[in-house]
């Protein structure tokens, strides 16, 4: 620190210190231990169990609307194994000896009124007119407002209007009465002589529920198409808007619509917008719109904040493995808090600024920046939220007396998820208000410079353990390949750039490649765009018996070098092929998009998932490749390896078209199985990648040998083929079962028995439990059912849902399937495409009939005609009454048609679940801790997701398959999967020669 | 220590530094570092690796006939990666800078005759008149002798005959002059006056080639026979006979051969025996024969050693998991020596005592302990190594007059061998003679106390680690069952008194047990004593279709619960049923003698890995019972488990009735498949054991059932089952593949495709190199052809062996197998016994037909005509001139018939090894280094043994199985072989709600 910064500090900490006196002796209500929320408060803070489940209970209070189901939720929460529900739990009722069960019944009234009442303290009223009065009260003691509605989950375009509504109607209420309120500290119309009375937040992505970032102009015009009405009508009664930043992936629309609002209305200055400390970006965010507020010449206001998402966008990064966008150290947040609000200050020529913080030392140290550079009054002001703070609102109402509260209203069960905010603000072991009244933390160290709090900390922690490294030579730990982030421009930019470039190539041959030689064939097969089929992607030579005779010779010359080649070095072409991959992202993208019709997100995870299952086998075969010593016995030394088995088959799919292809192939030949490789017809293109693919790779002539072909022609002559070892097959359950029939069989002159590996159909349900999230089970319903057209066998075509909340769900459901936009997945607008094929469409069509003859329509959804007239579209179908008996329930379509079924309990949901013949992927939306974990024990499928959709497994993390007739063999992605290609070895050597062994370190040996 | 020893000891101490004054800056040849011998000891002892491999290179050296083959040694021994050969080697031959190939072919004539010198060091001649010669040069430097001949390693009745043949040679070369040799010390006929000139010592079990523990009596009388002829010249020249200890299997029948010998000829008393103080048990066993001796009136002679077999016995023991017989701390045996010494010269009335120990410490004990207890010089004596510790030799002589020294002679092959064990000695650490002449330890120190060098040695260890002990309430790690160790009496007796116990049940009903119910059926099959048809073993019910039908649906009920058993709680069951092994141990052996012919120790064998496959794989459930979470993502929680695929078919064979059934039905149990067992026709008595194991255990009904029939009647329609979700098959490869083939087609009703798990037939071979170790080879590839007549898929039924080596080993062979005895597994004295059946009787013998049609006879050898008529009989038969193309080198025959191939060198015996369409196990007899690393890289079979016989897999070490037609599947008793009953699943849930997760400690966070 200069000197100059270090004189300003001593002076933000001697204003701190008045500050502190000032309040002395006060603490906010939320941590008074003498009511029922200080006692929550206070064992949250001590137990980070009880914290967990305490958020948890919270967030589902609002849908527990039965006793019985308010008091068994408490005991699954709170009684655990000893069916002791926690003593402050039962502070305000009568005292019980009785057991868990019958406590929780005595108490559920209680512990809902003090939960609700906890929740009051955080929201100024559940109806306008309680807001509204609420506000006028808090005009009374002083205090500006901002409202806020609460509400901000709207999966539809119908919720999102009703929320608008909301907007509407408490303005309405305001109107009735904000011209008899006194200004505060003046007199006229303007609060302090210069704010008006009316100061309303806006959260955008709740206006249009149609937000992604891949869709920014969308996005943009969606949300400012929204909120305008709500905006003109606050223009009208000279009131303030800020629009509120949300989460990460929402701030360049919001940005960007802050602009053009203020380029449309550019007379009218009352419109602010927040920035969040807490982004590593937040310095050049402030400055980019500070710069655009110059050049424009357009006064403007920010909010800044630290920020309210820090959990869930770290957690979101990394899941991702994208780079955390925020601070990891609370003092950095805290730093840039005073950096950027001394920017913003330096322009109060042009900005006014509204200082959202409860932390005294930097409400401090923006007072003094104001002052050191004589920033007038009406340039600047100071915000706090309702319910929290007390002491640190009155503080300010006394020194600086610019003082706004944040004012949530509205319902209680989006209400409780803004509790939960606040409840985790306040028990963060960085909060502020945590350490200043919970902890009594010392004054000197609240007040403290964050840089040199940072410092302290810094060097308090143990130094990074070398043992974390990965040592040099070895691969780091398998990670898997971040999904695309749209909020990147240059991500964005990518795929229209190379599907302009591919199509340049379309119509193109691909011959066949043998041995490391193009073969071109008479017989082709043209591969066409699913959203225009008169677009020819490219036309692929069909391999007949002759060249799979080739292929499979040329695959049996390889084996006998390949399968001797170390591990470590098969391994190591895998990841030569995983850089091609990464280096050509988005070609590779874009000509699955063309090529079967995904969306952006879709192919990329595609691609994605290649990179993984190359990245991810590397690591499996180097690990299995090493020999491991079996039993410690001196004077023997025994070792178990693995051998491949021969010539692997590999028949692939078209819905993955890369990434299975690749898992398969990929597996195949790092365990030392030279492949034939058979791609869909209708993604042969896609396919033909992993011919580029190798090569750049260098992988030895022989090894991998691309033989796309009519299945009527050569499918079943490569399945018997005596020199064919492995199959691995993905597919229906038809074709995957004749395999396995066929392949049992040995013909004269085989060597091996022949191993198949068959990823088969799917029939997968969600279930959707009375308490569960709504906000989040709609969307993972409609996402799992309808990405990718429904196209994936892991895609969910059974919603079962229990009957209480039955309607509640569909209604939701079906508006907000009716909001997606239907068409090309070129356009990232478009959130479903067409179906792969003609045939595809024929076969969907077919069931949409069935479908509707066998249930009720929901909801059909059609593309616009214009893109029915070039492509292979299937409507979008939703139908409910369908029980376990119909076909509809029991047949896989591979489209977007979704069955809703009813279940009148949880058992019952699990029983429909479980009641078809495959057993692949499934999914339960609930927040009963003991129904979820009965469904890990009884939903049997392969891949069970909890408050997650049934689609979208990674590599590892998901290792993917199924059982019944859902496949043959282990998981995909998965620690057993290598093993199926290859034949355990053991070479025991006796190493004792005329009684004498030599003893190594990890013999049994005499101590 | 009390006062008493105390003054001794202080006497002891006295005396040994007088002696060690003697000899004052002398030091033994082998030490000498200006000579070739002590350069090498010393590269010994300081480089671990450099000595290994210089002793096995001496081991081999006798073979390597042509320069060559002793060039490539050379360099496969030393030359390493650097091709460099370490300087030591190149002693004695001119420079030489040329690199590795061409030093190894410079130096091959210097280095060997480098070694043949050394090993003249301590061999005092190759031929009878060398000997005679070297002992007439001894006696004049005032030293006795006694005698042994090299090559204790026979094989066969000619091999002993031969042995014995060689004492008596040289007994005839000595009787021609003995008689004009000067007494030593004394005039008259004996050496000083007490001793005969002549002293011969015997290896007992070189003069029997069928001396086994097992087979006491006969091999006390077979050593006997062999032995008196020798004893009878010995006895008519005068002269003194000591029968020298070897390993410890030999020592009772050695003890026993020594008391018949004394009481035969109670009047001559030159007849001594030998003790080794490193046996816990030498007190014991020296007291028990004093008093013996004392009992009978019969003197005595020991001579107590330390014992040369200290790491022989410790790897065995270990291996086997027995108790480690010998002492594991160097000062227990001197204690042992010092202890026993005394306890031998109290006795001196009774006893004379020879004193053989190059320890200084050790031979002053001993003169002060005479000393002190007024022993008469004639009543011992001192004994050392010929060409070893010449300075103690000579103090001996100095101080005590009475030295004898121990020489061997004979040929340079076995003269290896004993050099080995030499050069061994004095490069242990705990050489007294390397820690006095190499290492000049302080001489206080070298006449320490032994008590008090233990206590201080076990004082300077570091405290057991408590790490290492197996944590509380968690099981030990997997050992595994001990094979039967016939040395103890109590094994011995086990057997006849458990078959007379079971003989009194014999014939009686097995009924099915299905869901805990016995089921009697009206078909019923008997199963007999294939060494005698008349003996009905029981009468076995015979499961139809219904019976079938019933016992799949009682198991397909029981999966409904058994699945959900925590796999901890399934585990508990198999290790009770282990127990129940274990309690009845000898039952369980005693009526697999009797029902399928197995030898004592082969029966105990299947019992004791029917064991491990219980412990092994009730650890490898609660390992891979374990969930495992996958990936680290916050906010996600995933877990990859496995759940049982539903019902098991195990369908078992006779040959190893307990131990294959136990493993398939165990795996199964445990892996949460409940079993329907349909056990072999021959060995359904065995069988039941499976179900009397499991009620004991407590397994709930249901879970296994015991369902035999015949194959014809039940069998497709056991496979065909749509309720059997996996086949668990060991046997024939025909039935194999029917079986894979048939389980491959998906029924109505069928939930799950079968897995089928099938170990096949084997055709395997065993390499034998021309450098093999043929006193091993022999023994080796007799034990793995013949050892249960052939009746096992790992049996050896081809030879393969290169023709420099070809006529040896065949010749040695050839008389190997005819020295053995055939008849029934009941009496442990045959080798080799009857056939399982008529069937099998039948089987083979057109398969003997086939092999003299395709080979020539080496030999035929057949059971005596009275075991002929009564039981199912085929000869043992070896066959040469087989080639690739011969029906008997590719058809498994699964009995007693060898097949020997030539090669012409060891890439051509790889491809022959390979040749077949089997690949279950093999073995190379080879000590070249690189031919055994390319054997393990290129013998491909599921299990290779190197200089090991290919049979006697144990769990976990050799985990069993193979590829091409020999399985499908995993290995049994390997890591991976219960994957293949199970499903994984996954279920990953999402704990991230309203953006706050909770962080775990393996979460990938921030720092």
């Amino acid at each position: 620190m200069n000197a100059e910064v270090s004189t300003l500090d001593n002076k933000v900490i001697e204003r701190g210190k008045q500050f502190f006196d000032s309040i002395s002796g006060e603490a906010p209500s939320v941590f008074n231990k003498g009511w029922w929320t200080g006692k929550v408060m206070d064992w949250s803070m001590k137990n980070e169990d009880f914290k967990v489940q305490m958020f948890r209970f919270v967030d589902v209070l609002p849908y527990l609307n039965t006793s019985e189901s308010l008091s068994r939720h408490i005991e699954e929460y709170f009684a655990g194994e000893d069916s002791n529900i926690p003593d402050v739990l039962k502070w305000g009722a009568t005292k019980t000896g009785f057991g868990g069960g019958l406590v929780a019944k005595v108490l559920n009234k209680t512990i809902r009124s003090n939960i609700e009442g906890m929740a009051r303290q955080f929201i100024i009223g559940q109806k306008s007119k309680e807001a509204v009065k609420g506000i006028r009260k808090l005009r009374k003691d002083g205090f500006a407002f901002v409202l806020d509605l609460l509400g901000e989950a709207t999966v539809s375009h119908e919720e999102a209007a009703a929320y608008r509504d909301g907007y509407l109607e408490v303005l309405d209420a305001i109107e009735k009465e904000y011209k008899k309120w006194d200004a505060l500290d003046a007199s006229g119309d303007l609060d302090w002589g210069h704010a008006p009375k009316i100061n309303v937040a806006v959260k955008p992505s709740a206006f249009y529920s149609q937000s992604k970032p891949v869709d920014l102009e969308g996005t943009v015009q969606g949300m400012m198409d929204a909120i305008e009405p709500v905006y003109k009508k606050i223009m009208d009664m000279g009131g303030f808007m800020c629009i509120d930043m949300e989460a990460l992936k929402y701030k360049e629309p919001t940005v960007e619509m802050y602009k053009r609002f203020r380029k449309k209305y550019p007379d009218y200055p009352h419109l602010g917008i927040v920035f969040q400390a807490y982004l590593r970006s937040v310095d050049d965010d402030v400055s980019g719109l500070l710069d655009w507020a110059r050049s424009e010449n357009l006064p403007i206001s920010i909010r800044l904040v630290k920020g309210a998402y820090w959990d869930y966008e770290t957690v979101l990064a990394k899941q991702n493995d994208w780079p955390v966008p925020v601070w990891t150290h609370k003092p950095e947040s805290d730093m840039a808090f005073e950096r950027v609000s001394r920017m913003i200050l330096e322009n109060n020529d042009i900005c006014h600024f509204a200082c959202a913080s409860h932390n005294i030392r930097s409400i401090s140290s923006v007072m003094e920046v104001a002052n050191e550079l004589g920033v007038p009054e009406e340039k600047y002001e100071f915000q706090v939220l309702y319910g929290m703070a007390e002491p640190v609102r009155k503080g300010l109402r006394n020194v600086a007396k610019r003082v706004r509260l944040y004012c949530p209203y509205g319902d209680l069960i989006p209400g409780m998820a803004y509790l939960v905010r606040r409840l985790l603000e306040n028990t963060a072991n960085e909060s502020f208000l945590k350490q200043t009244f919970a902890d009594e933390a010392d004054v000197s160290r609240l007040l403290e410079n964050p840089e040199l709090t940072l410092e302290r900390e810094l060097a308090a922690k143990p130094k990074n353990n070398p043992g974390n490294k990965t040592p040099e030579g070895e691969l780091p730990p398998f990670n898997n390949f971040p999904p695309a982030d749209f909020t990147v421009k240059e991500e964005r930019d990518g795929f229209p750039a190379s599907m302009a470039k591919i199509r340049k190539d379309f119509g193109k041959r691909y011959p066949l490649y043998i041995g490391g030689q193009e073969i071109v064939t008479d017989d082709t097969l043209d591969s066409y765009n699913p959203a225009d089929t008169s677009e020819i992607i490219g036309s692929v030579c069909q391999a007949g018996v002759a060249e799979v005779d080739k292929a499979v010779a040329t695959a049996k010359q390889a084996y006998l070098d390949w399968r001797d080649v170390e591990p470590k070095e098969r391994a190591q072409y895998l990841l030569k092929a995983s850089q091609y991959l990464k280096d050509n992202m988005y070609d590779l993208c874009a000509l699955q998009v063309l090529e079967v019709g995904k969306q952006w997100d879709q192919a990329q995870a595609d691609v994605a998932e290649a990179i993984d299952f190359l990245e991810y086998y590397a690591r499996e075969m180097i690990r299995l490749g090493a020999p491991r010593r079996m039993g410690n016995a001196p004077g023997e030394y025994s070792q178990y390896f693995y051998q491949g088995k021969g010539v692997a088959a590999v028949i692939a799919p078209w819905n993955f078209p890369l990434a299975i292809s690749v898992g398969m192939v990929s597996a195949a030949i790092v365990s030392g199985c030279p492949v034939v490789y058979k791609p869909a017809g209708i993604s042969s293109a896609v396919g033909y990648g992993i011919v580029e693919m190798f090569k750049a790779a260098g992988l030895p002539d022989g090894v991998f040998n691309y033989c796309p072909g009519r299945g009527s022609v050569m499918g079943d002559h490569l399945v018997d083929h005596p020199d064919v070892s492995v199959i691995a097959f993905t597919g229906s359950m038809e074709v995957g079962l004749r395999i396995q029939e066929r392949a049992a069989k040995v013909h004269p002159g085989q060597e091996q028995c022949k191993k198949v590996i068959a990823e088969m159909g799917g029939k997968n349900g969600i279930i959707i439990d009375d308490d569960a999230d709504l906000d989040e089970a709609v969307l993972g319903v409609l996402y799992a059912a309808f990405g990718f057209q429904g196209q994936k066998c892991s895609a969910c075509s059974r919603a079962i849902v229990l009957g209480s909340i039955y309607d509640r769900f569909i209604h939701r459901l079906k508006e907000a399937a009716a909001s997606i936009k239907l068409g090309p997945a070129e356009d990232p607008t478009n959130y479903m495409g067409p179906v792969v094929d003609k045939a595809a469409q024929k076969n969907v069509l077919e069931y949409c009939k069935i479908a509707e003859q066998e249930g009720s329509v929901v909801i059909k959804h059609e593309a616009p005609a214009e893109y029915r007239d070039k492509g292979c579209y299937a409507p979008l179908l939703v139908v409910d009454g369908i029980t376990k008996d119909h076909r509809i329930a029991q047949e896989e379509v591979f489209g977007p048609v979704l069955s809703i079924m009813r279940a009148k309990d949880f058992d019952e949901a699990l029983d429909i679940a479980n009641s078809t013949r495959f057993a692949l992927t499934g999914a339960v939306y609930s927040r009963s801790p003991k129904h979820l974990e009965k469904a890990s024990r009884e939903f049997r499928v392969g891949n069970l997701y909890l408050n997650k959709p049934s689609v979208g497994a990674l590599v590892e993390r998901h290792a993917f398959g199924g059982f019944k007739m859902s496949g043959v063999g282990s998981k995909a992605g998965g620690p057993d999967y290598l093993l199926q290609f290859m034949d355990p070895r053991l070479v025991c050597e006796n190493t004792m020669r005329r009684g004498f062994a030599p003893i190594s370190e990890d013999d049994d040996w005499v101590a």
